[in-house]
């Protein structure tokens, strides 16, 4: 097996803010937010993700990103609290999808599954959470794309591998926090049950 | 049954900024974090939960929570974005535990069971989530209580009825943010299963 290390599994994760949707449903590019990184990197941390990809083609975002990394890494958060720094050694940065898989499949040595996340129901999908918790078990390599904003365009929904399910709850409403969305599918992955 | 609007639980959430617990273990009042407010409600929202009560004893701090709720309940925030007016109508604000316990109690006119969340092990739990997942479907009233800053105070941990197990992952690592342990416990609680 290559490039994985001792309890960590063959899935990463991509945080993508180019290209996503706004409210009104055009094509943006998001902002840096500083809690997206800390939340998803310390989930990811407990849950045995290889890496967390932060997917952004802005050259100002991206210093502000390494700022961010630095400052917790080799800087003052890392005396005030090294817990934050074990989860954001995960953390990379890119500049597109394309070079993002290029990344993980150059990793892996091979080409993982491509799953994007989306709020909706998309009619398409055979990627049930359990299916994929399989698989993962059975070592397969898995990229999850998770979408900022009002989530992931249609583009890159369309060019991966598949759809997971939106996360439902008892009604209509289906507006988490990519904060939350993403804590949520990391635990039905690879949580314990029971 | 009393209080229960259709499709929601007879559970709610405590978010407890005092008493909780610094890095060095000592027991502190914690301040507000504006995006604690808006993941758990939106999370509330998602999977039914009747209220998130936020339990600060610093009037300065209930100020500035009843600002951000009247900017998204009735402000210009209301206009920009409903979707978050409909999760933060969740939201309540009390001076601590006792006045949520008396609450909760006069809502459901019983005494819930009360939960905390907790990041270490504690051998005394016998709640597990799917015992807690099958009381909620038989419409039974619980209370959690979710920690902010380093968690909640012992004080508060041996207060209640019992405290749900940690949410374990890969390794050693359990510092999930609390915006992620409520999302998590609310899907192992409430969400979709298959």
């Amino acid at each position: 097996m290559t490039g994985q290390e001792a309890g960590k599994v063959r899935v990463d994760l991509g945080l993508i803010h180019f290209p996503v949707m706004n409210k009104n449903q055009e094509t943006i590019g998001s902002a840096v937010t500083n809690l997206d990184l800390h939340d998803i990197a310390r989930a990811a941390k407990t849950f045995g993700i290889d890496s967390l990809y932060v997917v952004t083609p802005y050259k100002d975002q991206q210093k502000l990103y390494q700022e961010v990394l630095d400052h917790w890494l080799t800087g003052h958060g890392a005396q005030y609290n090294s817990k934050r720094g074990e989860a954001l050694s995960l953390v990379h940065i890119c500049d597109d999808l394309e070079q993002l898989i290029n990344t993980v499949t150059e990793k892996w040595q091979q080409r993982p599954t491509v799953l994007s996340t989306c709020a909706q129901k998309r009619h398409t999908s055979v990627w049930t959470f359990d299916r994929v918790r399989e698989k993962i078990k059975n070592e397969e390599c898995f990229l999850i794309l998770l979408g900022t904003a009002w989530g992931l365009a249609p583009e890159v929904l369309e060019s991966g591998d598949g759809i997971l399910p939106p996360i439902n709850g008892a009604g209509n409403y289906n507006h988490l926090s990519v904060r939350s969305a993403a804590a949520i599918v990391l635990d039905r992955l690879l949580g314990e049950r029971g």
